[in-house]
């Protein structure tokens, strides 16, 4: 059978929580008086299906049959999941919620995308209480997992499972809270950054990109992996959380915000705060989580960095000072196209340079060598390149995290569309670790077919080729797998 | 000549301060009187020299030289960039600043780590002020970007600008701010959060896991690459900033938070918010912020699903559900060992998959076919695995990002230590995209030698190859690099 969600509101909301069920092959069924909501739900399901299924290493389900309903009734009436994200007027969800609870299954869970109302208030004219509850997920709902469960004193505990397990089959992260409150946990939290944010704002202390950057260059990206309690736990230290907690009991008096009502950090409150810190970091040392945080931000800025934004701009910006310092190597003998330190994402389960890696730097090693013979960013933007045809590797010895690795790189053949490279790894102390050699071939970006590149780099490209001539032949080449030594 | 930086106060943030410079090629002269601070900074410098380098593209220079100074004198006399971290008393900090006056050269640029104190009050005892102001930075200070620099109305134009130079040269993202505040701006956001936060544990609203949970399953990961307003800029969709700001006038008087002091949200101080977020983003689209949002997120969740952490392990429980629900295929013929959706992060600048990401693809069918014949993670914690010896690649079409591979494996060997497979990958309409062929050798992860697997793992192999024998030769098999077709 069939599973069914209903979706009640379209907007942004709404429309992201349908193509969350979609693309993970539930049928959706949406109802929403706005003429222009199917406009909107098609905008936010194709950003869905642009970036969803990147999240998973398999195949993603079918998708799930889209359809539009004009009332209510006919929208949720076979669904064994309802959202509701209209508008945040108390009246219009008693309306709604009236509505669905009249037409909807038995046993259906119902969530409300609200961040304003409790479940208490959502559900007071319902007679049915106990299938109602708060689902409150965060923008981009096809993307970022978080969803804010709360069944207050008024839902069931067995719808509230039900609803979890829903959720989490859809790929979310549904976090329970125990007890209801305007906003819930993460809306007031955001709320006072928002209010401080204004005040800066407001008093001139600094413009709105500047408190951005004040955010995503620092403590954003430890919040994208550790939140802010097992962040300051890593800061307090071997000390412990009870001894750095302790410490905040007078700056609570400061004037570090504008926001003056606090409460009193009293020897309870810290030991309150110390325990449940126990209770949910404590299966890790400080050093420990010091190196989880260490690796996650590394791996999170070198995602950035590829993305050439954020903090890893920052990093992309300082590599291109390094090499605009490096400079044009000698290309009469064998070229010094890569010497980088293998970084700590690239490991893998061996505990050692992942074999894609060394691909990877061997990519990087022919994209220098591309550069260095006139195929850089702007020939590359005018519509020429090489594409890799062929590829050889041998994996001699293995490279570990932080080691430093070289890559010398030489011309076999370079004529016409065609150009033929060996390069050999070594490490630090000159290990060969690896050799890889490749067939490229020039083509049109546009036509995606061979063509000659132009006269420019094919006279360069011949140059180093003729140079390289006298270089004895790199041991290992022409290669084929299982062959003998 | 050398470039020397002196770090007074060498904790946690001192110590990071100094394994910043230190690899980034500087001498660093460090002066603490607590007898444990080169242990302490040693500790920091051993975190550093393992993540730090992970972030550049290229080797970094040679480690610059570390040395303990019994005043400050001796360590700021050379310096051209003079870090201040000690204690936050104001006393204490009058004290150093006159040490490192007395001693420092006239150009020397003076930061101070403090979040408590002002440039003008740090300074207020120094009859040369222009040199000193605030460098505030993040834990952990050796791979967050972010310092927060406030010269105030004393520090000069020029050491703003010559401080501003070497934070960039260590890879840092200076932040100038206007106008100064105690607690500059970050600290002040952070403190919002962090009284609101003691409310809701104080309260018993939720516990600290729940509340980091609600930060980096959420809004968290959003921050780590786009601050507050562009954030709600994207919210607010077509309509525009000055729309969706001057929505929440209202809001401001909700109990959305129990810090009550909130600015008057008038036309006024929409308008700047809205000016000034034009200002910020207006060179983007919301249509392109949002897919550029989008992709960070993929990347970042990514990145931490690969340390199985945070988000990364929701998509990581997520894919296992998947898994298991696909269970094991048959391998009597072609074994499928991988389907799944080109993930945007894999994509290079010619608009296709990057040829890593082949073998990275091309890797993961391998890992999965020693799964299933046993090698599996608990074998491999036991110490046995296999190795890539040797590769070839052919890459017969191109693939995009969001297009279905599926990879199909067959043994062309399996006997002893040897594991030759050839995997096949093609498009869900059939192309043929690639084609891989591996050597592996079986080895013991303790020597890193070739031994022969466990027998039951043997045994599988055989049967799988024996099985396998039937199938017909894969075309392009035993091929070398540039050899005719």
């Amino acid at each position: 059978m069939r599973k069914i969600a209903a979706v009640i509101g379209g907007g942004v909301i709404g429309g992201a929580w349908a193509a969350r069920f979609l693309l993970n092959g539930w049928d959706v069924r949406v109802h929403d008086p706005d003429p222009e909501a199917q406009r909107k739900i098609t905008e936010v399901l194709g950003n869905a299906r642009r970036s969803l299924p990147s999240l998973s290493d398999h195949v993603m389900p079918t998708e799930g049959t889209l359809s539009f309903h004009e009332t209510i009734a006919a929208a949720v009436v076979d669904a064994l999941y309802i959202q509701e994200s209209v508008p945040e007027r108390i009246d219009l969800k008693h309306l709604t919620f009236t509505a669905i609870s009249e037409a909807c299954s038995e046993d259906a869970v119902i969530g409300s995308s609200t961040s304003s109302f409790t479940p208490t208030e959502l559900s007071s004219q319902q007679a049915n209480k106990s299938r109602i509850m708060v689902c409150h997920p965060f923008n981009p709902v096809y993307l970022l997992p978080l969803v804010e469960v709360v069944g207050g004193t008024t839902a069931s505990k067995n719808a509230v499972e039900r609803c979890v397990s829903i959720l989490t089959e859809i790929g979310m992260k549904p976090l329970k809270i125990k007890k209801e409150i305007l906003g819930h946990i993460a809306d007031r939290l955001l709320e006072s950054v928002w209010r401080e944010g204004l005040w800066l704002i407001n008093d001139g202390i600094c413009d709105t990109e500047t408190l951005d950057d004040a955010i995503r260059f620092g403590f954003g990206l430890r919040w994208a992996q550790m939140g802010l309690f097992e962040t300051y736990r890593i800061a307090g230290g071997e000390a412990g959380m009870l001894h750095f907690i302790s410490q905040f009991g007078p700056t609570m008096k400061w004037p570090l915000s504008k926001l003056t009502d606090v409460p009193n950090l009293d020897d309870a409150l810290v030991q309150k705060i110390a325990d449940q810190s126990d209770a949910q970091s404590d299966t890790y040392s400080i050093r420990e989580l010091e190196r989880i945080r260490d690796t996650n931000l590394v791996g999170m800025m070198r995602a950035l960095k590829a993305q050439n934004w954020g903090a890893g701009s920052v990093l992309a910006n300082f590599d291109a000072g390094v090499k605009a310092a490096i400079g044009c190597p000698d290309m009469s003998g064998l070229v010094r196209t890569i010497a980088r330190t293998v970084p700590l994402d690239w490991l893998d389960y061996n505990g050692h340079m992942n074999e894609a890696r060394y691909l990877q730097a061997f990519g990087d090693a022919t994209d220098r060598f591309m550069e260095l013979i006139g195929c850089d960013a702007d020939y590359i933007a005018k519509g020429g390149s090489y594409f890799t045809a062929e590829t050889h590797i041998r994996h001699l010895d293995e490279a570990r995290a932080g080691e430093v690795i070289k890559i010398d790189t030489q011309v076999v053949l370079g004529i016409g569309k065609k150009m033929h490279l060996f390069h050999l790894m070594k490490a630090e102390d000159e290990r060969v670790l690896a050799t890889a050699e490749h067939m490229l071939i020039h083509v049109s970006l546009e036509t995606r077919k061979a063509v000659p590149p132009a006269p420019h780099i094919e006279a360069k490209l011949i140059e180093v080729a003729i140079a390289h001539e006298v270089l004895p032949v790199p041991e290992g080449m022409g290669r084929f797998v299982g062959q003998g030594r």
